[in-house]
């Protein structure tokens, strides 16, 4: 039995109950003969707390300090699980992120891992002990300063560790029972996902599934460790996340499913860049004054050009909350490109069909696009990789059409089995 | 101007109106040329609910996981103070105890400074921030665990740090205007102390005053840093506590009282052994139980023997807390010591007089009896020390018997001048 990383949510230790739960499964874990290392959030909702509390005595916290200030909830949760495993007659010990050896960037809010040295936590379990980590944070390379990874920050510790540790799976417990061929709570037939490849779930959170999100995703391919993904409410078997299929390993028998899910995200906004000179360097003249106003954008169509007047369009999507800066960016530079005008469209949903078998399975874009016209639904903008279809489509359409997709690719359950059991953790 | 250290207690702190009300007064600090290292300790409630929380999750909290735990309330007052400051337009930055170099001894809930290191905190003041160091905790120099120092705790921390930074003060921001007479609560008459001496304060400190605890004062004698204790809720001028007089000092005319104040005790108990053979050993044998067990004791008093009997009682006090434990080890030993039996006490009060000046007056232990005499209260043990007069009484009286003492020694204001503000810091 070799080294397991757990890591759970805020949800899961919400209370001293969640607590006390979570650390008789800690327990079973160490009594089944694994090395077990830890990482926790902050309970339920501290860290929403903590924020308020910062809101009171200033508008805009400075950043070394809203660390400092978060930190403190993952400290006061792993002290009390370490507490709560050593009164089940385990040993533990609780080390915050700097303890860990967690080291960031400096940039703070939104640290980067540039290294782990788990040297502490290597000891600690070799002791026999149960280390828990605190997610979510970590300490800067230079100026030694206690830093915060931003969302999903704790999953992202929690596979970091892993890979330091050449952990054998990095198991991340949450409030729903793994990955859904869809969001349960749009699509009740949604399938829980038994095994999905690293890439396949990299397009997923991507485009919009919020079990995982991109960079947890990504620092666990680089160093190949599996996640599962799994429910702290249940025993059931999640989902895993892994190079190879558990069949092509050996293990079980799961059939690769040509397409891994549907996913769908409301939070982008579409700006069309209206009556372009068709001509070289106007593309990306526009492109280069988003990018210098720091804004990512995501899909990009350009209308081919109407023969009569030599003008186009240009439309691309970007996170909502960015929409201000880069349209202050485009406005700046009107007279220079010498576009008409702007339009901005914030009432857009993009749906998106995941799944490596789309590449040798034709006929997986005229099933989508004719599920999407069957239930009347209109597309506005298309784009595609090797492993993903996305479309644009109006925000009111986007559940009539994602449940449309579902069905039209065989992903439905004969039950309706998903359960949602409460909030996410972060 | 040189460095000024200040220490803000939990009821200062205890919302964000007391964490903008803390910051103001810091920055003018800061504002009139001096260098400002601030110590906090945890916001109002923090560490009791933590400890509710550690409560709910474990009957017996192990000690390294609970000082994680509790560590966490100063990081949260601290980030808050640090925010709240740079929202003034100054800046600000906030230092674990780890970081700030406050190195102790392993002993977790009740660890000891052994080394303070500020090289952070020295290099941040130089760079023109105003410093906020957490109270109460250190990192041990054993194992690197996180520590906290136990009650009073981040006095502790700020007149180590004022000792180490060569500090010009330690101011003590508090709810209550200084050191008294005697406790406002009691007495309300009551003065506040102008001076006092470090020796007459580590007696009042020993004898049941809460203002300042024993071994903080402790430190800031060995280091000969003044502390001044004051109100954060006022502008006044609070109780100097330094080897010197400020008028020795050319400062202030401060007249020397020959009494500091009067100190009350009724956390305390007594146990009297009945019928203790009156031969060499005995009384060894009894305090040396005690000391195997543990038990920190006060006072102590042997009765003349009774010659008919040759048999004599040995009385002797110790906290309310450590009572059981006494009990159990005396009764152990009772065959062979030879005693007849225990009684256990825990209706008393100890008084005690207070002030170097008694050495060279004649006369005050004679005031003293006298006023305890005229107001009916009857003294069951006496004590002394060359600046000391200790009583233990009923607890019933206590009042009665303060209150009587304080105006014989001429200790009473004209008006009811002490104000109590809240509740106390750790």
């Amino acid at each position: 039995m070799g080294l397991v990383v757990q890591k759970y949510g805020g949800s899961s230790v919400a209370d001293a109950e969640g607590i006390k739960r979570v650390a008789k499964r800690i327990v079973d874990a160490k009594k089944n003969g694994h090395q077990v290392v830890v990482v926790v959030s902050a309970m339920g909702d501290t860290t929403d707390e903590l924020i308020d509390l910062a809101g009171q005595v200033s508008p805009i916290p400075a950043g070394r300090e809203f660390d400092m200030l978060l930190t403190a909830g993952e400290r006061i949760s792993m002290a009390l699980l370490a507490m709560a495993i050593k009164n089940l007659g385990h040993e533990a010990q609780s080390f915050t992120g700097s303890q860990a050896g967690v080291i960031t960037d400096s940039v703070h809010n939104k640290a980067r891992i540039i290294d782990v040295t788990p040297g502490r936590i290597r000891t600690s379990i070799d002791e026999g002990n149960i280390a828990i980590v605190a997610g979510f944070q970590g300490v800067s390379q230079e100026g030694k300063n206690i830093t915060t990874l931003g969302r999903g920050g704790s999953d992202t510790t929690a596979v970091a560790l892993a890979a330091a540790l050449d952990a054998e799976v990095c198991e991340i417990y949450t409030d729903v029972d793994g990955v859904f061929t869809a969001d349960p709570r749009v699509v009740k037939k949604a399938r829980k996902i038994d095994w999905i490849s690293f890439a396949d779930m990299l397009e997923l959170a991507s485009s919009g599934s919020k079990v995982l999100l991109h960079r947890c995703v990504e620092y666990a391919r680089r160093y190949n460790i599996p996640i599962h993904v799994r429910s702290s409410f249940s025993g059931l078997q999640g989902t895993w996340v892994s190079n190879e299929s558990p069949s092509e390993q050996g293990a079980r028998k799961v059939e690769q499913a040509i397409i891994s899910g549907v996913a769908h995200d409301t939070s982008e906004a579409k700006i069309t860049v209206v009556g372009v000179p068709d001509k070289p360097g106007e593309a990306a003249a526009i492109f280069r004054a988003i990018a210098d106003a720091e804004v990512n954008i995501d899909m990009v169509v350009q209308n081919v050009s109407a023969a009569s007047t030599g003008l186009t369009d240009i439309s691309f999507t970007l996170p909502k909350d960015e929409g201000r800066k880069a349209i202050d960016a485009l406005e700046k530079t009107r007279s220079a490109i010498g576009f008409d005008s702007l339009r901005y469209d914030d009432q857009i949903a993009k749906i998106s069909l995941v799944g490596a078998g789309m590449k040798t399975n034709p006929g997986v874009t005229a099933t989508f696009f004719e599920a999407l016209s069957d239930s009347g639904v209109n597309i506005e903008l298309i784009s595609t990789s090797e492993i993903r279809i996305s479309v644009v489509t109006r925000a009111d359409d986007v559940n009539e059409a994602v449940r449309a997709v579902h069905t039209a690719f065989g992903l439905d359950s004969d039950t309706d089995e998903a359960v949602v059991y409460g909030g996410t953790g972060r």
